[in-house]
């Protein structure tokens, strides 16, 4: 068993990975006769030709941190937004080896997309449930490929 | 001067205008080893062939409640997520005209997504300021239509 301790979440230490959704340093400027900031294109839904994005809510529930298998989505993005203010963990990988994971702590008010391919875990909330926002991809093909880990990783709060 | 009351949001009432993306009363099923439950696809982000799907994060302030113009996107649409929980208020009509306009009372776990095309007047919070993400299209061609109203509607609380 290996373990695994989180990082804060920023953009530079996901870049590999994905795009942090956030405010905090972002481009924006103001619309609406100046009643409204517009923090612009934080990320970009990636659903190839044939694809198109869906929105869904996800209703995350608390659940152990050893984890035993990652996934991945070929073709296409795949982003998460908390709709509650609670932190939650963010688990991406370069490859689905034990020890190239890296475990994020995502506030309440950070989200993620996923690129396309990146291996991650599924959903992992710390507070007993949590809703987000996903923005991912509908359309022909096969876009989900699990792994299972050949060792299991805790992770280390 | 016209005055406009809210009504509660409901799927059925916002049907001509776009999707409601709410749980409540959503179709579901559960993933991620029974510790996920997803609604999925409460929308679809049309964004043409031409277009992107991109996620943005509006911050809207309180402004006043007399309403003098709506717009709308032509090529794609538009879909505002809370992310935090209060009420905020929805105008849509079929035709800018001020005796067509209808106002709706969403709560914080409430979205919409316009369709393409619908007019609609620019976000309307009812608290001091209040995020949305925001997932609309980004791509070529024009995709902003504004139009004034030739009188006023207040919105009467």
């Amino acid at each position: 068993m290996i373990t695994l301790a989180p990082e804060p979440l920023t953009r530079a230490a996901f870049a590999p990975f994905g795009d942090v959704i956030e405010t905090a340093g972002a481009a924006h400027f103001v619309i609406n006769e100046g009643t409204t900031t517009r923090f612009h294109a934080l990320t970009e839904a990636a659903t190839g030709p044939e694809g198109t994005a869906i929105l869904s809510i996800f209703r995350g529930r608390r659940r152990p941190l050893t984890l035993t298998m990652m996934e991945r989505h070929p073709l296409g993005s795949q982003a998460f937004m908390p709709l509650s203010d609670e932190d939650w963990l963010v688990v991406v990988a370069p490859s689905p080896e034990p020890s190239a994971l890296r475990c994020f702590r995502a506030t309440g008010d950070q989200g993620v997309s996923y690129f396309s391919g990146i291996w991650h875990h599924p959903l992992l909330v710390l507070c007993a449930q949590q809703d987000f926002l996903v923005v991912d991809r509908q359309g022909p093909g096969e876009n989900l490929e699990e792994r299972m880990l050949s060792a299991a990783v805790e992770i280390e709060m």
